[in-house]
């Protein structure tokens, strides 16, 4: 009860709901743990979004299908006219020759090719042959404008240490992540926002409440080496006067965004993930990940020791997080 | 006359026109309700504003339009050259058979697929060719860069409610709309900015005012799920003191402008919406649009509850307003 | 002299000289009246802004130029070749048309159109064909992205008023100038700054002083009709205390930068003018460039009457500051 | 001692790291000195920023080497096929031969030029080459794509003089160093941002502090003409108390940022350097690089003065420095 009145500011305004159960509220990928019903697919999507966001492989497959479902169509429809209007072609009998025929005149039509050896001959051919060409150009127009996109979308290629730990941490006890810059980017301006929910009976009704965990430093000029994020369990968090048990009993969940400024693209990037459950360590410490290169010219970043961390007592925290719960009744009697 | 001295300060700087009278300021799709006038069409249409505008199937028509009038063009031009300065065409004696064959040649170059079963022959053929395929390699890259610019068009694709509705809300009455993100989008740290303007009668002349509705909240981490914005009646709001009759006679009109970071294009987005007059609903409440899996895994948004509400007495806020003037008055009274 | 002590805080972090005598600092069109020496035109320019600042016209000019002369280049090497390396041309005896074929050749093989009625033959003929081929998809592959870059280049479409004009404002005087959005774009959260270089004179040395110049509104909601941007002169203005004879001696320049938001591009567009000596009306006024529509259901912004003004005797307008300097030679004694 | 007093509050969150004995934080070209070690290539690098970065030269080159590896692979696959199913081949016997001419007929396939005076023949080459001209303009959108993003990157095509220089400075001593904007484009809202690493010995071990230097302007409007950032030597300043000798031997790096709104871009633009060792000369003076033009129309910035200096006796600053260290001393004792 003395918690309770401990609880700092909650934000009501996340735009997340707070009915308690949820398992998760951001997927680990930072994307959101929502569905979306009572839309079709082609309402509930944007194409363009669905394109940008696929694989490379994924994507070069789609466009490879495309490619190939389309010279079937115009394949089909050139045998429909009649193999003879493809004037040059080889003399087939068999339907099959036939139709692979009109198939690689219809590839040689797409991709504008057009080695001309065969060849439309009359009007229907010809128009279609014409349209071909012309959905050709359209569709490598619309190609080319989706590999740029796929390149030019601005990404932060962060990549977050495996856990979330707790670990004791000055004469408190603290949440950690450590994050790096996997690529050779210039990330400055680096932001780190993190927020928490976690589930509060009050008046025998469970429900989700959302914090903003205050950090050590929430901004550092440039992502140079591994950033280590920092919350500290002070009388401003409000994990404050909670113990080990009743923390891990709260349905955790905690959601970092990090915000970077690219030198490369000049522009804004962001990157989001989120722990739970047991993605949580308690009781651990994250071990340094960089050191001098040997010849003492350069730093060296060990991207490998992301997650290099030693082991700790559980226990030993707990004992710490006791210890603030006591300090905290203390300081409540004293005011009383 | 009590009531005008509680009007909160309007704002001057809007841009718009303080005319009384007219019908609509913006657009319900958001767009302002101002005609140009005294520029030609050129001078007043930014032709790349208008390409990326276009719906999907009207750019793609305008697109085949000029490939159609442009290969008339061209075969009119190959036809008047004689159709004999192209080798290799059919012997045709129709003129319209000999534009078709010319119709189609030009096609081939255009599209550069370039057969080869019909080439041009001689000087003047030859130039007109060489200039043909140059046009049509300038015009798929022209129509290349268009495609990218309206894919990577940064857009909102929110829904808003139809109505904007009013309800009681706590010991007041409020002013609601509801917004969702349609689409498979991240939209973070999402802010809402709402102008009001109505009529104002002083020394007997009527003039519109301007003035920001202070929003319950203005800003929200997320738009996860629905969002409803909320204005509140109270003694901030420009309608406090007004009666629901006189809130009616007002020729109200409310301006909604939602900004929002888009974390695919890691870009600002913007989306406007307008209502008057019948859009809005006095005595009605929105009902939830969202609710828990049934697996309990995650939530699930019904795109299709957005205009979800429920019916109130119109009486019923009308009696809400009415106790609000009266506190007023009260309020009023006791400071004299 | 009084004067001189009135002046406010002038900005010394303008990146412009204090050189005074300078005909003007900023061009009529925005651009800085700033020549660089010393580096040549390569090392002095960005050939990508070159061409994205070009005129449309311009711009396709030196397209064409490219194309006719990287064929001129290729012609010339096939004919060096020797042109019976070229199969499938037409038996010609003379240079010229030996020339012109080579050429026709070239620019099939540069537009990828490929016709194949001329087809390379032998070893040199084929690796320098197979080059021009890959010159041509290169230089496509450049100008496609300089088209995009040249529609995609947000632009602000913004018209200034011909003239800044001065004329009687309230119980004071102030500089005007009017700007409309001259095309069919949504330009929001508009921000004016207004920046005035005049030479002062201290101790016998001219040297030019900066001011930034306070506005009655420096930023609107909206672009949606004519905004008149001014600047009213009293105790906070530069100007203030100076007579109509001493403000025009000044050699007074007046720099308009405005910003804001552009809705189709999700981007920050901006626009600067300059105004400088007969440019500056002394005593006239504004007359309205809107009016609602006839059936009253939209606002006419009629672009045209942008610089619709009256004129005004500059008398009445010289009494109007003389007044003003006598008000603050009284404030100014009234202090002692 | 009084000095380490002095220091001004460091900056703990610049992510860099404290190890003192490191040659050099930030490279002179603005890259961090940091290896990243633990990954392979293809995860350490994003090819886009690698394409993006490299010169124009090494940029086509790339290019070329994949035209003609992917080039030389087809026309591997087409001799293994048997070169008899490319028909229209010149009759050749030598293998060198035969290759040469599939190279050709995959060079017209990849360009999609397709002469059509070789063309493939049968199934198996059929497939192959359609699959190569769809390989073709996938790879030339690709290209596209990169040389648009190449060509749009925002840069700030700025121009440091070679040395910091330390110079007399009004009552005291500063660092300063110079900029200007060498292209054709306009920047304005400059900001410099300074950073400085130094060693500083406490309890016996070295460890390197990070300051933030303040600037005597930190922001100017506009980079028309040279801009010379300059840091004073005051009691905010980190070298506040130093003598020349402690300053020299501190292992000193000065990191300087600038950003800038391109107006071309509408963009924020930014570049940096870093000045270490030999690169600061103490004792030297910068000299005007920009004059009024002959006719006095225009102003002329000579770019080649950048570095335009005149050095001065060390000892001089030395002695500035000591004086500032006495009056340090006094101010101290004062208090005390």
């Amino acid at each position: 009860m003395a918690r309770t009145k401990q609880l700092p500011q909650d934000i009501s305004n996340t735009g997340y709901t707070a009915n308690a159960g949820m398992q998760r509220i951001m997927n680990r990928d930072g994307s959101l743990n929502v569905q979306r019903k009572g839309l079709n697919w082609w309402q509930r999507n944007s194409i363009y979004h669905t394109m940008i966001s696929l694989s490379p492989g994924r994507f070069m497959l789609v466009v490879f299908l495309f490619y190939t479902s389309t010279n079937l169509l115009f394949a089909s429809i050139y045998t429909l006219l009649g193999i003879d209007k493809l004037q040059g072609i080889d003399p087939v009998s068999g339907f099959g020759e036939k139709f692979m025929q009109a198939f690689f005149f219809s590839s040689q039509t797409l991709t504008t090719v057009g080695y001309g050896h065969i060849s439309p001959k009359g009007m229907a051919a010809n128009i279609v042959a014409s349209l071909e060409s012309f959905i050709g150009i359209m569709a490598f127009a619309i190609v080319t404008g989706l590999f740029f996109a796929r390149f030019a979308r601005p990404r932060a290629f962060l990549r977050f240490s495996d856990n979330l730990i707790m670990s004791p941490f000055k004469e408190s006890a603290a949440f950690m992540l450590r994050v790096i810059s996997a690529k050779n980017i210039s990330l400055t301006d680096v932001q780190a926002e993190v927020t928490t929910a976690f589930e509060v009976e009050e008046h025998g009704k469970k429900s989700t409440r959302y914090f903003q965990l205050p950090l050590q430093f929430s901004r550092i000029n440039s992502l140079a080496l591994s950033w280590t994020v920092v919350h500290i369990i002070d009388d401003k968090s409000p994990f404050y006067g909670l113990s080990l048990e009743e923390i891990k009993k709260s349905n955790l969940e905690v959601m970092i965004n990090v915000r970077a400024f690219d030198e490369h693209y000049s522009n804004t990037v962001q990157q989001r993930i989120s722990y739970k459950g047991d993605e949580i360590l308690y009781g651990a410490r994250f071990l340094p990940a960089f050191a001098p290169s040997e010849d003492g010219r350069s730093t060296i970043l060990k991207v490998q020791k992301l997650n290099h961390h030693e082991k700790l007592e559980e226990t030993h925290v707990a004992a710490i997080l006791e210890k603030i719960k006591l300090d905290q009744g203390k300081s409540v009697e004293a005011k009383a």
